[in-house]
This record gives C-alpha cells, sequence and structure tokens, in this order.
C-alpha cells in the first residue's frame, strides 16, 4: 500500500533540518511550521511543503511599543478586597501582581477609568474621597472604618502575558520582555498594516501567515511570585483602552463603568449570568476586532498568502461561532486539542476553507525527557479527539514545540505516523458528510452559541474540582451521535420556535450560574416555552442543580419538570416519602454510575422515580411530564460508561428506547459511526485494551466483533 | 443512708393504683400526674403528693365546638404547585390532606382570606379569576399555560392534630376526634374561663393544672395516609382565623396577606429570614395569647392550684424567652426532654417557680414492648441531659405515659431510682448557683433568644441529615462550661454594645437561612459591628456557610474574617495556593474530625491557616484578624470528640489557650462542672464505659481518676 500524504503539519527549527525532512517523508506531513521560541530554517524554504508562519500582530517589536507607549495595550485589573482598620486606606494596587507584567496607567485620567468601590455597601467611593501617588503606588482613601475597598484600575500590559508564560515555562534567560502593543488605537493601527506588509515581503517563501493571534489576550495574570494568579480563557478585561472605551460610549449611548469589565472582582467569567452591558461591550468588541482582522487578511490574500487564525492567545473578539467571524475572510483557523470538546472549538467552525487541530503533547521538555511517556500522551490525546473527529472532522492535524525533543523518542515517531495514517484514511472517508445523528440535541444556558462546546471551561481543557462533573456531559457529546446546538435563554426570548427543531434540552450547571441560567427562570416566557416544550414531548435532561435559583417556593424552578427538589432547609418540614430507587431502561448498562462530584440535598417529588439515591440525598431520577420525559442527574463526568448513561438518558427522554440499537456497540467502550451519504461507517475502540462487542448496523442488523486496542475499522454500507 | 425524696413525677392511671403507690415510694415521688389516653384514679387523690391533671385549653369537648362551628380553629394551608395545562385549571384543595382533620373554611368571604398565587410569576390571581365549588372542593382558575399555581386557604382544624397522633400511633380504635375551638374568639373565650373554673370545681384533688396546653397547636398536617406531611415545632399557621387576623390588621395598620402565612408554602420555618410582616404577626400573637394566658392562670391561682404549662403541642404564642412571658403568671413549665438542648429550652427558662423535665423513655409500647430495652433509652436520655442539667437544671423531673407498661421491666424500675436519686443530689448541689463559665459565648442567627437552644430543630428534637451537623454545635454547648447566649442580628442593630459583654460570636447554619442570616450580611451596620468585634480581640466560630449570602464579590461575607471562601464558579479563575494543613491547638487531642455533611467548595484565602481539607476543600480553617481570631468549621455534629473541638476552638479563638486546664478533664468523655459559690464541683463520665482521666482543678492543681460508667463524683472545693 502506497504511503498516504497530506493533511500533517510539524514544526521545525534550525538545528533539525535533515531531520524535519526525514519526518516530513514519515508523516506524510506537507506543512512546516515554526513556533513562539524557534526559528524557520530558511534551507527548507523549498521543501514539498506549505511553509506556516507564526505572526504576532501584537508583540515581538519592543521598539515600537516603547516609542508608543501610549498604545500599549492595557487591561482592567481588581486589587484584592481590603478591609479599612480606620478612616483612611491605602491600597497598594501592584501589590500581589507580578511587577514586570503590568504597569498602572496614569497617562490617561485616573479619575475617569479608575474605580474605587466599597464592596460592603456596593457604592463607588467619589472621586473626591481618594488619590493616587505614583511614588507609593498606593490609592488613599476616606473609608468607612471596617468596609471592604477594592480599587479597579487600567494598566499597561508590559510583557505580554503568553510569552512570559512560555519564559516561565522554558525557563528562558535574560528573554526580552515583549511588549504587547494595540492595534485598534491610530498609529498603532498604522504601522501595523505596515508592518504586516513589510514582514510579508521579508518572508517570501512563508505560504501562511499563522496569526498568534489578533488584538487581545485572553485574561491571564500572574502574580508577584510569577505564578499564574487568575486566568479566564474567554476573558475580555485585557481588551480595553480609554480609546477603544470611549468609542463604546459612543456606540451604545450609556457612560462606562470600570466595574462593567471588573464585575466585582469576578471579571466576567462564564460562570456570571452576563450583564447586558458586558454582552454590549463583546458585541462591540466583535465588530471593531473584525473589522482589523478583516483588513489584515485582506492585505494578507493581497500579497498571495493565506491567513490561518491561531484560536487562543489573542483570540478575543473573533469568537468563531458568531456571526461577524464569516466576515472575516480567513482562510484556516488552527487551535490545540485537548480533548474532544476543544476539537470541536475548532472543527465546528464554518466560514474558513480548513481548521486545523494541534495534537497534543507539545513538543516541550515537560513531557519530552528520559523517562518520559509521550506515546502515553499522545495516544491518549489521539483516542479522545478522535471520537469528536468521527463527528465532525477537522481538515488537518498538526504538532508543535521543539522537533528536536520528539526525535529522541524512536517509539513517538512511529506513533505519530500511525495516527497520520489513521487521520488521513478518516477523513476521506468523512470529510463533507453528516453522520448519523440519532437526536437533536441543544445545550441551553446563558451564552448559546457564543461558548459551543467551551462551556464550563476556564482555562483551555483544564479540569477543575468544581467543573469536570458537568464538562463530562459537553465532553460526551463531543464524540456522541447527535447533533448538538447550544442555544441561549436569549434566543429561546426572541423566538421560542427555536425549540421546534430540537429533541432534548440539557440545563447543566451549579444553580445560580451562567450555565444553568438562574433568574432567567424567573422570566415566565422562558419556563412557559420550556414547560410546553417539554409538556408536548419533548426530552429534558437537567444535571447538577437545572433551573436553580430560589424563587416562589422554588429552588429548581422546573422542580414540577424534573420531579426532584433541592433542600435549602425550607423544606425540612414536608415529609418525604418517595426513596426507592427503580430499575429502569437508562442504567441497563451501568453497575454503578460515578457521578463526580454529584450533589446533596436533593430529593424526589411524589411520583418521581427515583434510579439512585445514596444516603437519602437523590442522584439520579426520571419524571413524565405531560407527553414529555424529564431526567435528573446530579453529575457525570466523562467516561466510557457514563457516554452511554448519557445517550440512554437521551433515548429514554425522546421515547426512543426502541431506537437504541441501531448504529449501536453492545460494549460502552466501542462507538459506531455511520456516513450514510458516503455508504461507510466505522467502529472504534476508545481504550487500550482489545474489546469484544456487537455492532448493531441502522437496518437493526448485528454481528459479533473482536476490537485490538485503540482500533478502527472502517465498513461499507451494505 | 437515708433514701432521698421528692422533685420526681410518675404518672398513674386507673389500673395501677397500688403500683403508683409503691413507685412513688421507691422512685421518691412527690407529684402523679395523667396523661393523654389515661385517667387519674380518684384512690390516689389522698397519697402523700401533688396531683397534677392535664388541662386541654382547647379541646376534650366536642359538644361546645359542633353547637360553634364558627369558633373552631383554623389554619392556612397551602395546596402543592400545580402547573396549567390550558387557560383554566382546577385545583382540588384539599388533595392530598387527611379530609377528617381539616375542612375548608367557606364561611367567612374566600375572597378577603384565601389567594391563589400564579407561583411563575409571584403575583396573585385577581378574585375575579377564581372560584370555589364546594360541591367539588376545586378552585377553577382562569390560568396562563404552563405558569404554576397555589390555592391558599383557611381550613377548620376538625380534630386536634396531637390528638390525631396519639390516636394513630397508638392505634385507638373508635375514638371521638377531638375538635381545636378557639378561645380567642369571644363565645368560646367566655366558655372556657366557665369551663376552666368547672374543671377545677369538679376535680378538688388536683393541685396542679397541667395546661396542654394554650391555644395553638404548632404546625402539624397529615396526608390522606394519615402519615405526618408537614411538621414545624415553631410554626404558626395554625393560630389563625379571621377574627384573630382583623384585629392584626387594626394594630399594624395594613392589610393582612394570606401569604405573610404561607410564605410560599414554607410557611415561615425557622430556615427563613422572618419577614417584617411575620415579625409583627408574632408580636401580635404573643400580646393576645399572654393577656388570655394571665386570665386562665389567675382564675387557677384564685381556685388555690397552680398552673402549669407544657412546653409543646398548643404553646404556640407563649415564647418562653420572649418578655410576655414572665407576665402570665405561671408557676411552672413542664417539658419533654429529648436531648441537652431541649432540656435548656426549659431550664432556661426565667419567669415561673419551677420547671421540670420529662424523661424519655415515654411509657408507650414502641419500647416498653418484649424485646425492648428502655433501660438503654433511658440511659442514654439520663446522660444527655445531666450535661445540660449540670449547667442550668430543670428543679423536677418526670415521667409520662401508661406506668402499666414499665412495670414489666424491673430493670427499667431500678434504674430510674437511681436516676431519681442521682437527680436530687446533683440538685442540691448545684440549685441556685451560676456554674464556672470559661467564656462568654452567643450565637448569633435571624431569631436570638426566641428560639434560643431550639434553633435548627424542624421538630422536638428530631435528627434531620441536613441539620444535625449544626444541631450538633447547640447541642455541644447545652452542656459546656460556657454562658451562652443567644442574639439577633437586630439586638447588634437596635444596639451594638450588646457586643462588648461576648467573648466569642457563633455563626452556624446554610447560607441565606435565618441562621447564618442572609442579607442582613448586606447590611453595613451589621458588618461594620461585628467585624469590628473580632478586630478588637473578639473570637468568631462559623460552621457551615457562615455570613453567607452572595453580595458584591463575596458570598461568605466575612471572608476577610474567617480567612475562606466558597467557590460558586465565579472564583475559579483565580488560583489558589494555600492547601497545606497545619498542626494546631484546636486539634490537640482529635485524631479525625468528623464534620458530618461538611462542606464542599471550600477553599483558603491567603494568609489563613488551614487545619483540614479533604480533597481540596477546607473542612476547618482559622485565622487572625486584627487582634481577633476566627475559626471555620464546616460541619460538627454532637459528639464528646466534637465537643472537646469545639471547647478548644473557643479557647483558642478568644487567645485562651493557657486557661484551657481550669476545671478540665484530660478524657474529653469525661466533664467536669464547677459550683465556686456553693463550693462543690463534679465529675461526670459521660459513656457506657469505665474512664481513666486527669481532672484540673481550678487553680491548676490536679489528679487522676477512674470513672464508673455514667458515673458522677462530686467532690468540695477545698
Amino acid at each position: 500500500m502506497e504511503k498516504s500524504k497530506g493533511l500533517v503539519t510539524i514544526p521545525t527549527d534550525l538545528d533539525v533540518v535533515p531531520q524535519t525532512l526525514e519526518l516530513m517523508k514519515l508523516w506524510g506531513a506537507d506543512a512546516i511550521r515554526d513556533c513562539d521560541g524557534t526559528d524557520f530554517p530558511t534551507e527548507l524554504k523549498d521543501a514539498d511543503a506549505e511553509i506556516y508562519s507564526t505572526y504576532y500582530t501584537t508583540r515581538k517589536d519592543n521598539a515600537w511599543a516603547e516609542a508608543n507607549p501610549e498604545e500599549i495595550q492595557q487591561m482592567y485589573v481588581m486589587t484584592p478586597f481590603y478591609t479599612a482598620e480606620s478612616e483612611t486606606l491605602e491600597v497598594e494596587v501592584m501589590k500581589g501582581l507580578y511587577p514586570d507584567m503590568l504597569k498602572p496607567n496614569t497617562r490617561d485620567d485616573i479619575k475617569r477609568w479608575w474605580e474605587v468601590i466599597d464592596r460592603t455597601t456596593g457604592e463607588v467611593v467619589p472621586t473626591d474621597k481618594w488619590d493616587y501617588s505614583e511614588e507609593t503606588g498606593k490609592v488613599t482613601l476616606a473609608a468607612v472604618p471596617f468596609h471592604e475597598y477594592t480599587v479597579s484600575f487600567l494598566a499597561y500590559i508590559m510583557w505580554d502575558p503568553v510569552h512570559m508564560y512560555n519564559a516561565v515555562t522554558n525557563d528562558w534567560k535574560d528573554v526580552e520582555h515583549q511588549i504587547t502593543f494595540d492595534v485598534r488605537q491610530p498609529k498603532t493601527h498604522e504601522y501595523t498594516m505596515k508592518r504586516l506588509r513589510k514582514f510579508i515581503e521579508d518572508h517570501p517563501y512563508v505560504n501562511v501567515l499563522r496569526f498568534t493571534t489578533f488584538f487581545h489576550q485572553f485574561t491571564l495574570i500572574f502574580d508577584e511570585l510569577a505564578r499564574e494568579k487568575y486566568v479566564d480563557w474567554y476573558g475580555y478585561s485585557a481588551s480595553v483602552s480609554p480609546y477603544i472605551l470611549e468609542q463604546f460610549e459612543k456606540e451604545v449611548g450609556y457612560k462606562f463603568r470600570a466595574e462593567y469589565i471588573i464585575d466585582q472582582g469576578y471579571y466576567n467569567n462564564q460562570y456570571r449570568i452576563p450583564s447586558k452591558e458586558y454582552q454590549d461591550f463583546q458585541a462591540f468588541q466583535r465588530r471593531e476586532v473584525a473589522k482589523i482582522v478583516k483588513e489584515m487578511v485582506d492585505i494578507t490574500h493581497e500579497c498571495g498568502k493565506k491567513a490561518m487564525m491561531f484560536l487562543g492567545d489573542h483570540w478575543i473578539g473573533t469568537e468563531p461561532f458568531m456571526e461577524e467571524f464569516k466576515t472575516l475572510g480567513l482562510d484556516a483557523v488552527v487551535g490545540s486539542v485537548g480533548n474532544g470538546s476543544t476539537l470541536r472549538l475548532i472543527s465546528d467552525i464554518d466560514g474558513v476553507k480548513y481548521t486545523e487541530g494541534r495534537l497534543l503533547p507539545y513538543f516541550f521538555p515537560d513531557v519530552f525527557h528520559e523517562g518520559g511517556d509521550p506515546v502515553k500522551e499522545a495516544r491518549y490525546n489521539w483516542v479522545t479527539a478522535r471520537r469528536a473527529i468521527l463527528r465532525k472532522p477537522i481538515d488537518r492535524i498538526g504538532y508543535g514545540g521543539y522537533l528536536k525533543l520528539a526525535l529522541d523518542f524512536p517509539d513517538f515517531i512511529d506513533y505519530v505516523s500511525q495516527v497520520c495514517d489513521e487521520f488521513r484514511t478518516l477523513y476521506d472517508n468523512v470529510k463533507g458528510t453528516t453522520p448519523f445523528c440519532a437526536k437533536k440535541v441543544a445545550v441551553l444556558n446563558c451564552w448559546g452559541k457564543m461558548r459551543a462546546w467551551g462551556c464550563h471551561m476556564v482555562h483551555h481543557a483544564l479540569y477543575q474540582k468544581q467543573n469536570y462533573s458537568y464538562a463530562g456531559i459537553i465532553e460526551s457529546l463531543s464524540g456522541a451521535p447527535f447533533d448538538v446546538k447550544f442555544i441561549s435563554f436569549q434566543d429561546i426570548l426572541d423566538d421560542s420556535s427555536i425549540l421546534d427543531d430540537i429533541d432534548v434540552l440539557i440545563n447543566v450547571g451549579d444553580a445560580d450560574t451562567a450555565h444553568t441560567g438562574g433568574d432567567w427562570w424567573v422570566n415566565p416566557h422562558i419556563v412557559e416555552a420550556v414547560r410546553k416544550f417539554v409538556y408536548n414531548g419533548g426530552g429534558i435532561i437537567g444535571v447538577g442543580e437545572p433551573t436553580g435559583h430560589q424563587f416562589q417556593g422554588r429552588f429548581f424552578q422546573l422542580a414540577d419538570v424534573f420531579g426532584v427538589e433541592e433542600e435549602h432547609g425550607f423544606t425540612l418540614g414536608y415529609d418525604k416519602y418517595n426513596w426507592d430507587e427503580h430499575e429502569h431502561f437508562i442504567l441497563e448498562e451501568t453497575e454503578s454510575v460515578d457521578f463526580g462530584e454529584g450533589k446533596k440535598n436533593i430529593y424526589a417529588l411524589a411520583g418521581s422515580t427515583i434510579l439512585v439515591q445514596k444516603d437519602k440525598e437523590v442522584q439520579m431520577a426520571v419524571n413524565e411530564y405531560g407527553k414529555g420525559r424529564a431526567v435528573y442527574i446530579s453529575g457525570l463526568p466523562y467516561s466510557f460508561e457514563n457516554n452511554r448513561v448519557l445517550h440512554r438518558a437521551i433515548m429514554w427522554s425522546t421515547h426512543s428506547e426502541d431506537e437504541l440499537k441501531k448504529w449501536f456497540s453492545t460494549n460502552y467502550n466501542v462507538d459506531v459511526h455511520a456516513y450514510p451519504k458516503n455508504n461507510k461507517y466505522c467502529v472504534v475502540n476508545n481504550t487500550d485494551d482489545p474489546q469484544s462487542t456487537t455492532i448493531y448496523r441502522g437496518d437493526g442488523s448485528s454481528f459479533d466483533l473482536e476490537m485490538e486496542p485503540n482500533g478502527i475499522i472502517w465498513y461499507e454500507i451494505q
């Protein structure tokens, strides 16, 4: 069989020229890239490959930044809370922050842009009651004793957070701190366009400009010990400047307040129910960012190059699932693949010619060191991503980091070679088709499509004890045979007929967060629409504290639909007699469900059916509501067994128990994906062990199968 | 040694006359009583004992009730939530309720007194949009499809809930349902006073009228299967009638709404932060109840009898710790002793000549049957209560139920004999003195002294999974060497100098409940006062979710004081580096703390000291704040080991580590109580096993001691 070729990008560096060429052949790579901290060897410019070059739109030009300090990027930062012990309080604004990274902006009017807030009352301290001394770096304010205060201030970003992260992680010595300049501001804007043209001129061999990235870094701050202090992969707080904010004011017609960004120190992270002002600001940023991205993409095209965007770092304002994105004109998006959810962050993007996933591990010394096991990481990453790729493929895969490090691990080199071949076969079989979807599922939260696949995510694919039991649902869905949408409460409010095209709604997360909706459930239109949807036969699955918000005698606003409620002490006086567990279709393949963190204090209302309770705390229950069905689950971390639980919950909630065994494996470690349009289907073993299973085809016929570890087998549909 | 005598009350019945006399001698009893379901044998009227007679102020006179149906007592009931499936909704108001117990009141204007509420919006459904049919028992209302509705209605209490409970529990056959009449209403009021006089005349041998009780039963409802449906030992919802409510309106000057009592179906239970209207209503009821109680007490006295109140059943409006109580003129209060906390519900009462505790077990067949172990129950009850008695003694003990049943258990008869002797010795040594108190401790919640010792309690001494981790603190305090107060936020608001006389504040319970205070923590006066108290050297102990209420960037409003905060997703972006556990004075005697239900998602702020964290969830931490100290505990169920943890936390929080070994046992199963005024101290073994310990006297000198199981040893202070 001829060696397949293409769809693969590899990193290179000055010290690995011949090895790069060798590996291109072995892996069938057709693109080469540089990385932060590497350089592209000009010897390779004539290699038979597209050449990507990272392009740093907002950094790697300190001369410009230093000459135009007023156009250095800025971010809003809130100090910690300080309690006044007397009638005067001093707050050293930079305390606890890495001093080389940020510098308070006193160039602009601090009384206009900074905000001192009495957090005990929520009131703004009048500007004549406080002052800032540049000398001491302290705000001194007239305080009420024993009130808490915070100072929200603007600071220049004197060291790009990602550059700092790379420098700290790789222990780079004596590296010049790359200052981040603001492409949105007039001088830098003009300069940037010239700089881009010059870069392209200077690098004629480059085919693809890999923008890393555009203008605004997600929120990332380091503490005085250079440890990460705050991170939000979706955060907008580093996308501000008086220049930008004055434009924003003009557009929205109301006065900007630092608090719109600071948000009590929560920085509008995605657990927060977004305020109108924050949503206005996001919309404004998306439009403004889009304009300038378009300008850069046009220049790139004009110069005969392709424009690729890295989905990360300075990606704020480019949300790929929002309308503006399609106007950017980009050729491609590349992103890091941490798991199935992050794969689909990339592969679900419309409006580009191709998408590329950077697989893990990154060739960095944290994995590629003596005793390290990069094959294990690679296998885990590939098998995890593959589930999602089989639902919605990326168009290319690639790797990043220092190639030299990888060369010392021949097993790894071999394994990646297999992965590349497997990906090409897969892509060939799957590309351009829609796989068989058993049901249409919509995740309902405050963000909708804007945070599709990334909801619950704090930092890219990062585990959090407080979110894995919920993010598990999203990860399951990323590789499951369902047509998955993410919709917002506003979407329902705008047009509740959006629900007509959905089989199952999912509401997952903690009460009073953006993921479950909080006081959106006090809006009668939402409640009416969702109840009506279920009553008329829709399915609904609630995980954690779905619809949770204390109001009018209910904590779960749809307690009647789910048949469960949460005890907060207020209903302790009510005797509860419904505690028996029942066998159920949903759990037919499960010995004992892992609910992750689960939930305490959930009880069943009379009439609902408990599937699992632990020590009189319901973990799983089902309820019939009109013609519809509801499933409550306290938490569902990602696992193959839990995938099956969710799959069955979806099928049960839509009265489709008898449709379960259609493109189905009786062993939940093995998945089946069918592509009727291409007349193909495949069976994949998601585990490192051999698996036995029975496979059901779409017509209900079946056959037994033994699978190799991690294996994938392709079949024609007869 | 001569047999001691007195301070003990025993039950009797027609069939146990000689045995009663024998037992009086054996137990040294000096009072005899009847019970619900027993009769007093006139043969005993000349026994050398006070004779108590239960007197049912509001029942046991169906002739009167039936002749005056409009003066039958009433209660407010809310139906369950019903979801409208179309534009008309029918609600059968009595569905799910025991039909013989309640009867909707349609005699009064239902459009005035009932309330139909759209719980999806919180709005009242206008009275012209609904109607009630007596025939069908249904309210029919014009509904918005998929909104939820409740009907709040007034119902006559056709079977006294306690009488029903006794009848059901004891399987009484063919018993006439005792109807509850309303002594507050004019005809019944007048009749009642005559009835009381007549009762006294007819029972000249009775010395003590044991009122069981006064006018309003705590909330107790049964379902259609005669199972308990809702109970609140503190509930006021059965103390209403249009007659009363019209008076209330006149007093407060605003219009009454059913919702003030219904409270979204939560019935103002003690977990709810009390509304102004509910507090107004309680105050009104206390004053009105006091007037009529006084009248009955005066008649009792006029007839030469003593008036004793049973603390339970129809006790609503007589709160013994409130000002009005002292005006009642009662001679005595008797109550059931479930544990240390309920003992102090009785023994801390001021304004009566004596208090009496009815010990357990009650002589009922549930314990006194073949194979039952009443001695075990009695021992547990006595040893549990004894801790509290040694802090603040009741003046008498007693038993209740069917004496005949107890006679079959000679070991029990013997054991009680010991208890009676032990109590008399104890009383003799303790009476009238204040025991040594190491510190002054105040429990701070929304109820203050009104719910002293009973806070967290749903039904009398009843375990709840959701409260034992908090009630454990109260139970510990009931027998601990501290001067314990219960104060409310309003007390602090009225006069924050109340804190000057306190060493340690305790805030214990779940967030947004009356026990921790909810939005009281948004009141800057409260926050200022409490922070100042700690800053100036006070101690504070928070258990569960102290000061928990989401506001201005904090969930724990005193996160700065406690040094811990609760993660609700909003601060996931903040890196948390403080996870190391530390050894500490508080845990020096403890291997592993039982936190009960504990709490999830608590993390430590920088600078605070973690004592225990489990899987990155802090269970216990301490923090220095100004000159003061704070202790956070996630939960602390009652146990001897946990008593010691709390004791040490109190001593540490007041910088009094070096005062610990003063009237102190090194073995936490053994307590020391000192009565300097009487020159006595005692050592008690709270366990069923022998214990070795070292006892420290007040001067720091010590001696080793071996204790018998459950033993108590009295010493003179040298």
